[in-house]
């Protein structure tokens, strides 16, 4: 049997690769109903938020993420990762690319089905200079 | 007797007070021993980070903090909360103000005498226009 701290990765993994293709009905499959984003510059958001806005990035730009875990954390039905993110976002329309990177700080919580979902995140990311 | 949710509330006002104060030995007695601070444009860092930076910022400026407790989930001998935060840092040497806002997300663990510490921070206040 797979320990938590191995689904936590998986999910995790999981999650990097549908942002990576544009793939909304996943992400919503891994998330809580109640789910909150926390990101620089914008007030926290939910799942109806992330459904128009996720969308509206692909669509604009190609977008690259590359996240490293650094830790997991599993406390009973919760858990708590820190990883460290790197994206880079291609607009469309001209080809400019800009670069972030930082740290994202998740908090899952395990299901009554012992499915791992995101429940909170937040991340650090900032532009970096090229 | 307090609730867990009474105590995860004082200790968040206590946090901010002593930030304001410039009290580090009380913050220092507020998070755990491996407590990890996530910072836009920083690397994540630790007690000992936080012993160095904390007392210089508050000798290079006078800091107020306000911070608004949006939510506090408690699971367990974990719990887990999303503030908002409205920071204003006034250089000593020529009196010129930076305002920050945003919001911070802060990961509490209970320890086996009953008393909550900060374990993880993550915060994503960014400069405001004035």
């Amino acid at each position: 049997m797979r320990s938590d701290e191995q689904a936590i990765c998986e999910l995790h993994s999981a999650w990097i690769e549908a942002v990576n293709a544009g793939d909304l009905d996943r992400l919503l499959t891994l998330m809580a109903d109640d789910a909150v984003f926390l990101s620089p510059g914008q007030s926290p958001f939910g799942r109806e938020e992330f459904s128009i806005n996720f969308p509206a990035a692909h669509q604009r730009n190609r977008i690259g993420c590359v996240s490293e875990l650094e830790e997991v954390v599993v406390v009973g039905g919760v858990a708590y990762t820190r990883s460290r993110d790197a994206l880079h976002v291609t607009l469309r329309a001209d080809g400019s690319t800009t670069r972030l990177s930082g740290y994202r700080m998740t908090v899952y919580r395990k299901q009554p089905d012992d499915r791992w979902l995101l429940d909170r995140d937040a991340h650090t990311l900032s532009v970096t200079e090229p």
